[in-house]
């Protein structure tokens, strides 16, 4: 591949970053939309159930998967040198453990506070692979390319898996996003009314954002 | 990045492979299992309502994501010239369009005798969408590399576009039959006992399907 050619894959990956960024930022505001204004808002100390829940789907998304698919575009978004784009890749990873870490929480307390088994659904369990999956890519990715130890071949040679493991978690995540909100959206039995459609947006949204990080790599891999 | 390097990495694609034809096998064992032995069977002619709807996830998942993720897999395991594998490539992909529309068939005809309306849950979006996308991605594919008139240069600049577009497919087909599995298993409000232990079980085996698919594209496409 030219030059010329890698200059213009490179100009498209970072096109491509800009639907994710707004994609993430309507995610973000149709799911306050949805908490604070159809279901009771939100809050960790509440006794009131449904509040404590409601943190559950926001940090999972604005904690978890925004900040993970951000800390992917990276590379593309960070105008510095690459140790700087790094250390930012690696400070929102790091962000989103901390904030999932939080998510999940929430969602364990709300299960305390309403007598409801833990782990039961295939979203609980695809959602609880990812989030350990990711904290090992993490260890690893630390471990392989943040420490001085390791040698330029061996980093080559794991950059291909750590790539095509992160985007893995990635697409992982937005089917443990996308199957809660089907079993909230199912379970309430919401009628087809503003707030089924809210939601639908919602889940559309979430997975656009999804597929425009997922490729906004795929097209900057080949630079 | 080396010869040596490149084998050991497409050593490493083919392997991956073998975990997708394992997961997606498991898939169509289990979906058989849930739909003949707990939800009645299938018969798209019968009067029985279910029994129709039944179809659906059947040939979305081995008519459409199955034959689908084959395709993707063809360069990585038809041992033959790059003009079969290409082939190969485009006719399982035709499959999973003719399957495919025979499953979608099955649900509107569930809809339409239980009296239910269509297109109503973010599954119905996300499935018709990615469907509607697909057709459009094989047409692309079918002018740009099957037909003889494009050069090798506009071939090799729309590739990087066709494989991302497809990877983002397959991933947004995963997501389609995992909230359209949460949708029905919610609906049900089945206990969680056997038979959700079996759809739970489902669920991950489309997804590790999916993730392995994609990973050994990934792997394979840094040869």
């Amino acid at each position: 591949m030219d030059t010329v050619e890698r200059h213009r894959h490179y100009r498209s990956a970072s096109q491509v970053t800009i639907f994710a960024h707004l994609f993430g930022i309507l995610s973000i505001i149709l799911m306050l939309v949805w908490l604070l204004h159809y279901r009771g808002g939100m809050n960790l100390d509440s006794d009131n159930a449904y509040r404590v829940f409601n943190v559950h789907p926001f940090l999972m998304f604005f904690g978890f998967i925004f900040m993970a698919g951000e800390a992917m575009m990276a590379y593309k978004i960070v105008r510095a040198d690459h140790e700087v784009q790094k250390f930012v890749h690696m400070f929102f990873h790091l962000a989103a453990i901390v904030l999932g870490i939080v998510g999940l929480h929430a969602t364990f307390k709300y299960h305390d506070m309403s007598g409801f088994k833990d782990m039961t659904s295939f979203h609980s369990w695809i959602g609880m692979g990812t989030f350990c999956l990711f904290i090992l890519q993490f260890l690893y990715g630390f471990s392989m390319f943040m420490l001085p130890r390791t040698s330029m071949e061996t980093r080559a040679r794991s950059l291909v898996w750590h790539v095509s493991g992160g985007r893995a978690l990635l697409y992982m995540a937005i089917c443990a996003a996308e199957t809660g909100l089907m079993q909230k959206v199912t379970f309430l039995r919401l009628p087809y009314e503003n707030e089924h459609h809210l939601v639908n947006f919602l889940a559309l949204a979430i997975l656009l954002f999804g597929v425009s990080v997922d490729i906004s790599v795929g097209i900057g891999r080949h630079i």
